[in-house]
């Protein structure tokens, strides 16, 4: 038996999240089909993130494991050959050890939100980015952003379905910049909640447009009441970027 | 009468191009459509640029004429308001004179032509860049496109199709930049021959990929000839990315 694993870019947009689900397509579906036709073996693959519907990556990482020992460079070329039409697909591919697992040996996870900061509308973006058309302030968002990094109950940025067992994370940077029209905020965590990156942004823009103080977002946080939570922004702008593993990584882009 | 200057985004990807044709839809037919549904007016745009199918633009202008003096304001949101779902949004919307054409008082069109160089596909830019595989040589290919600005005969970077008088033009700036998996090229002049652009950025590939040296990049040009010309770099790629006016304005992005 050969452990694989694969780095994976991919537009969420048509998906209904990376996790199989009885009647919609996801990613993880689309993978372990592509997976079959050119090796004959039907594998259950293991990502880092379970992305939510409409939740792109430039970086998502899965494990899965073949009766065969192949060349990861021919499994990288014929997952991409079998994976088209879908928008997915494989960055890299690596044989690791049985040790090795996508989920529980990651040791950070990284997101970029992007939101599309004018009047206009996205054209060429559109399924890409969270279109704010009123003005946001980029620096007073990362004020604001600074005062919740370090370990919290993020129960007020926690989706009512999560299943994890405890609210409380370890947020280790959460950095927002703005040029002309595009606001980019990153995070990094060991792991998130559900929706926690989501949630924080809906929250976030609330500050970038003046509705909310930097303190109010650290009470928000401190209130640990998902009633307190600014309304969540959209799928479209978020992207697993990055997981990273004992040995290093990173953000892709 | 009034006559507005637009600056227009759009994804190319759905449209036969920007100009109308009896059976498919352009990017004019849906902008004139918008402009007839909030003003009750039947106009004509006239553009800057007439892109071809799938091309993209980041700063296409045209201008169209109402009999009523709207503020440019309000024809901006109202444009974007009836334009949905296509993907064309209006950026800029300003009252000009009548002098105004956006066609012909252009003095640079920009443009911006991106390549995916990596062995994996595009998953979220599909249809924005065009995915070439093999390792291009950036440096070597801007080295080659320095060897063609200025004014010259550009028959071999000329479709059949061309309708122009005369096949010379002025070529202000070429310039190419790569970084980890995006080669970038851009490329300013007064105006451009029919599939100008794509025609030497397909031929510059092959510079990049180490079929031909600059010098025969060069040779091409000089023999004026059609058949010289390397495959021709496809729509997807291709971004109009600004136009300039006695008064300025330059590349949008």
């Amino acid at each position: 038996m050969a452990r694989f694993k694969l780095t994976i870019e991919y537009d969420g947009t048509p998906f209904c999240g990376w996790q199989r689900q009885a009647d919609r397509m996801s990613v993880q579906q689309a993978l372990e089909e592509a997976i079959a036709r050119f090796s004959g073996e039907t594998v259950t693959t293991q990502a880092a993130g379970r992305t939510d519907a409409g939740v792109h990556a430039l970086g998502q990482v899965a494990h899965f494991d073949l009766g065969k020992d192949w060349d990861p460079f021919r499994i990288r070329e014929a997952l991409n050959y079998h994976l088209k039409p879908d928008p997915v697909v494989i960055i890299a591919c690596e044989t690791v050890g049985t040790d090795f697992e996508a989920r529980f040996s990651a040791t950070a996870r990284h997101y970029e939100y992007r939101i599309l900061n004018r009047r206009a509308p996205a054209a060429i973006e559109r399924n890409q980015v969270w279109h704010v058309p009123v003005p946001l302030d980029a620096a007073r968002m990362h004020e604001a952003a600074q005062l919740i990094l370090g370990q919290h109950d993020f129960s007020t940025f926690r989706s009512a379905e999560c299943q994890a067992n405890s609210p409380i994370r370890t947020l280790d940077a959460f950095d927002v910049t703005g040029d002309d029209e595009v606001v980019s905020i990153t995070a990094s965590a060991r792991s998130f909640l559900h929706h926690q990156v989501r949630s924080m942004v809906g929250s976030l823009k609330l500050v970038g447009e003046g509705k909310w103080s930097p303190a109010d977002f650290r009470a928000a946080l401190d209130a640990a009441d998902r009633r307190r939570c600014g309304p969540m922004a959209p799928a479209s702008g978020l992207y697993l970027t990055g997981v990273d593993y004992p040995g290093g990584s990173g953000p892709i882009a």
